[in-house]
């Protein structure tokens, strides 16, 4: 039997997205964010939704570009963080000790000890309501090599990310290997 | 040290979404998509990003409305069979044995056998490149009652959701609880 639970914002699972920017005097700044993904796969861009009144919102409407960094469950607690204090009265990679590296391609910073970095320069800004959509194309990712497999491709059992569950505002590791995409399913027959 | 892999669509993680909708004669169709989200808290939606060449999105175009269904890794062959085959030539509720049921405040078909259902009708969409994409305010959540806490609030752990890893086009499931969001990270001090 279905219940209705009204009209909320949960999905399972929403990532969890570190946005670095720097602001216009040039000081690195990072948020956390789950309203985020992929949104297409050319140009490969990936989405983040951000309130006007972030920093971060006013950071990438001057510099056009931002990273997004995906942490490992060794850094939960620096990510949460940046969910909570504001760049605007807060170093938070002072306060943290994390490192800001100047991006390779685009005008922002990734943060070094997070294992996995896309550079992103934005293509379209759509306003949907208290949140604002950023589309970044992704122009290149930079990895901890020892997240790369035999086979020199990111591996998720090495990287450890976490996922944030909206229902109980918490976070979750990642699970078991489950199966093959676009195969396993292969068991219903393909016309 | 880092290691640039080139632009690749890839974080982690990303949902396993399935979008239900009629076609014009009223035939009720799924598809799988990994690229979206939640996009805004006000009003609350979510995005979902499809190619033109899909079944679903001309569906979407005729009714201005879809589901976005999770499903439970008891049900990962039927989600993965519903991102292999096409709605064009295929029924994938009979060829699955899944119901689709006709949502109460849209007009498109919810999956009755995944536990937690989201009925949206369309408010905007956003040519980005090879997919477009669709923002779906979020009018209603239906759920089985057998995932709801004893609170009532939706219990991941219940719904048993996974995800997809676009690196390695594996599923994975949902780890360990790791902490409380907005609340681990104040070890930093919060000014």
């Amino acid at each position: 039997m279905k219940k209705s639970i009204g009209a909320k914002t949960i999905i399972y699972p929403t990532p969890v997205l570190v946005v670095g920017t720097y602001d216009k005097s040039g000081k690195p700044n990072v948020m956390t964010a789950a309203w985020g993904g992929i949104c297409c796969s050319i140009p490969p861009s990936v989405a983040v939704s951000l309130r006007k009144a972030t920093y971060t919102f006013d950071n990438i409407i001057e510099q056009k570009a931002f990273t997004i960094n995906i942490p490992s469950i060794s850094h939960v607690k620096e990510a949460d963080y940046f969910g909570i204090a504001t760049g605007k009265t807060t170093d938070k990679f002072s306060a943290t000790g994390l490192t800001p590296v100047k991006s390779d391609k685009v005008n922002a910073p990734y943060v070094k000890e997070f294992p996995f970095n896309l550079e992103c320069k934005v293509i379209h800004l759509f306003e949907i309501g208290l949140h604002t959509q950023f589309i970044g194309e992704i122009v290149d990712i930079k990895v901890d090599e020892n997240i790369l497999s035999k086979t020199e491709q990111p591996d998720i059992e090495k990287i450890k990310p976490f996922l944030y569950d909206p229902g109980s505002s918490s976070y979750y590791g990642i699970g078991e290997y489950i199966g093959k995409a676009f195969s396993i399913g292969e068991v219903f027959g393909i016309k």
